[in-house]
């Protein structure tokens, strides 16, 4: 019997991909090129050349019975020890193929991480702005996603607000730093706090809350900065990672989950994950996937036109009167919306060809995402257009 | 907070790994190769070259952006047209692409299938013996888990006692023809049997029962067999397909699931899908396994060595005066143990190096399980063992 659960859940369609619709059939009208779709966060930059090479060579060179075989259901104990291998140099964090489990990318993480730490009913704490999907993921393990309010400032920490969510029936907080859709990137200070406020939570209720870390943008920061891995700052945490991102293979779906050695039953963390894969069909990424990905462990694609688009866009922004932070990293900006309903100012950027996503599925009303991972040239295109929008919808 | 309700579940350990365990330390002291390993379903023979060809074929023309960028939510809409037609074709249903939405491997499609027929709290029946993993694909889908026992006779279904099972709460019936432990394919009087009785019963009751079709050995059928497709019994059939067997890819999870055009509501499946995917991190298989798979659906690999195992095994296991079933498919045989209790029989086996599988976690006890996925030369020199057993522990 098909029940009512689903087919309701068909009319919640994603905002984000309504106005990737958008862009697309306007593109069959005036060719896509002069669409400034600004809408997907689809990375823009072929993979780096030596994934191919490592994929091709796996192919050529290896058993074809072996290659493309079952993975243990922990995942591939050869991957799982060079990623622990690879976190371990970079981050200090003595990580082992234990504490690893390998994942179709981060959503599948995610998926066990939540699973792991938290039984039917409880609660999960994200801030936001936050990624949409988090609370299909949340809401399918049969939990209870609640949601800080925006610190829009800075777009760092509203710890007061957090204080008043958090409950003994908290199991998890989810953070994504650097964030989509804010571009922020949380600061030492924040962590070292928000660490803080978790080891006096877990005290106070006298079970460990977790610390969910949802890193697909880690490696794209602007300024030459340095990541503040988040589970050096406190020790029960699952760090859920994508190589969708830095390697450009979203549709890959490879990542992992990770647990800090540090944390509550860490050697446990990843039987446990092998155990939920049964139960919602997982059973692992494509082994062929996973080894080649494990030769690149050291690579990314080239992420640098992220930030020259960053810088393009930001300059145009300030310039033209928008509040707007400077994001510390991925490949959004989400500046405030010249008028409160960034809805309406999303329909209106449609007559200029401009697809702008407006906050309110993230949580946060009132501001607007650019996801900027399109050609430079198309970013250089898209300004006039922008300046055109301001200057004819809201003089001054 | 990590909960029991994981933890509990590590305790529940397969047989089917632990044997296989045994089978990998014994191996170790004696040479591997001197084990006669039955335990696994693992293909034992390379996929065909042209998959091969076809994922190196990709890697070298394709822009990389497009090959791995993300699928669309209800996977890649060429691949899903290729299936279709070869569906068509073959089996003479008019699939479309939009009753195709493929999965990682036929435990995704299950994955779906179950979510999308079944709301948690109602019952799925299956059939003994049935492949164990069935218990927490179903359970993990907060679904109740209801088995007919087995009909040894033949492995087809016993109508009696399947009867005796439905309720008004049964959302679906769940099948595996040819048959993972039994090697039975049921027959197209089964088949339309079993479809009169699953109209009956959705009319008494007052809505659909589906049948899930689990169906990974579909093309490994023996003694120049055609397959009696199982959707063209009844139009409410979700077929879940992987081609883990069929290509000998088990480790790149591919597989889709096909909504019969004729079942209810059979436009709304595969958005239903898509929708359940967001909340079980599946999202799509890997983009370049769809488009690499989808240039092989004529192929199979040399499938042709698993019957050659099976005439070896079952004329030396009549012979030995086993009574067991000839199988009609599959790598598997099933037959009865020489005293009752399969697990002591399964113990013994061991002293003379075989890994046999005891029934009783297929919900067939006094039976056992034999994947001769071997090579033929070790089928044969498994056979003087087998003879020793017998002569050894049940001397006539």
């Amino acid at each position: 019997m098909i029940t009512n659960q689903y087919l309701q859940s068909l009319a919640d369609k994603s905002v984000i991909r309504t106005l990737s619709e958008w862009s697309t059939a306007r593109g069959a009208e005036i060719g896509y090129d002069n669409v400034f779709d600004y809408s997907l966060g689809n990375p823009s930059v072929p993979c780096p050349p030596q994934f191919t090479a490592a994929l091709e060579r796996l192919l050529q060179t290896q058993e074809p019975v072996a290659l493309h075989g079952y993975s243990p259901s922990q995942s591939l104990p050869s991957v799982r020890a060079a990623v622990a291998e690879n976190l371990r140099r970079r981050f200090g964090i003595p990580y082992t193929a234990a504490h690893i489990f390998m994942t179709c990318g981060a959503a599948g993480a995610l998926a066990h991480a939540l699973r792991c730490v938290a039984a039917p009913g409880q609660e999960v704490i994200t801030f936001a702005p936050y990624f949409p999907e988090y609370k299909p993921y949340v809401e399918g393990a049969g939990l209870v996603l609640k949601v800080v309010p925006p610190r829009t400032a800075d777009f760092q920490i509203d710890f007061d607000a957090l204080e008043r969510q958090l409950t003994p029936n908290t199991a998890a907080i989810l953070v994504n730093t650097p964030n989509n859709p804010s571009g922020a990137a949380y600061s030492a200070a924040t962590l070292t706090r928000l660490a803080g406020v978790l080891a006096a939570a877990s005290q106070k209720w006298g079970h460990i809350i977790f610390l969910i870390s949802d890193e697909p943008y880690r490696e794209i920061l602007f300024g030459g900065k340095t990541v503040d891995y988040v589970a050096k700052f406190y020790p029960h945490t699952l760090t859920c990672y994508s190589f969708s991102k830095s390697l450009s293979l979203p549709g890959e779906r490879i990542g992992y989950l990770a647990a800090n050695p540090a944390c509550e039953m860490a050697d446990k963390i990843v039987p446990i994950c092998a155990q939920i894969s049964r139960g919602i069909g997982h059973n692992c990424p494509a082994s062929s996937i996973q080894l080649a990905v494990a030769e690149c462990l050291e690579q990314t694609s080239d992420l640098t036109v992220y930030e020259k688009n960053m810088e393009l866009l930001y300059a145009k922004l300030v310039a033209l009167g928008f509040r707007v932070q400077k994001p510390g990293g991925t490949f959004y900006i989400f500046p405030q919306s010249p008028e409160p309903d960034a809805v309406a100012f999303s329909e209106k950027a449609k007559k200029y060809d401009l697809a702008l996503v407006p906050g309110d599925s993230f949580g946060c009303p009132g501001y607007f995402r650019m996801a900027y991972c399109i050609s430079t040239e198309k970013v250089q295109r898209s300004l006039p257009a922008l300046e055109k929008l301001m200057h004819t919808e809201y003089p001054r």
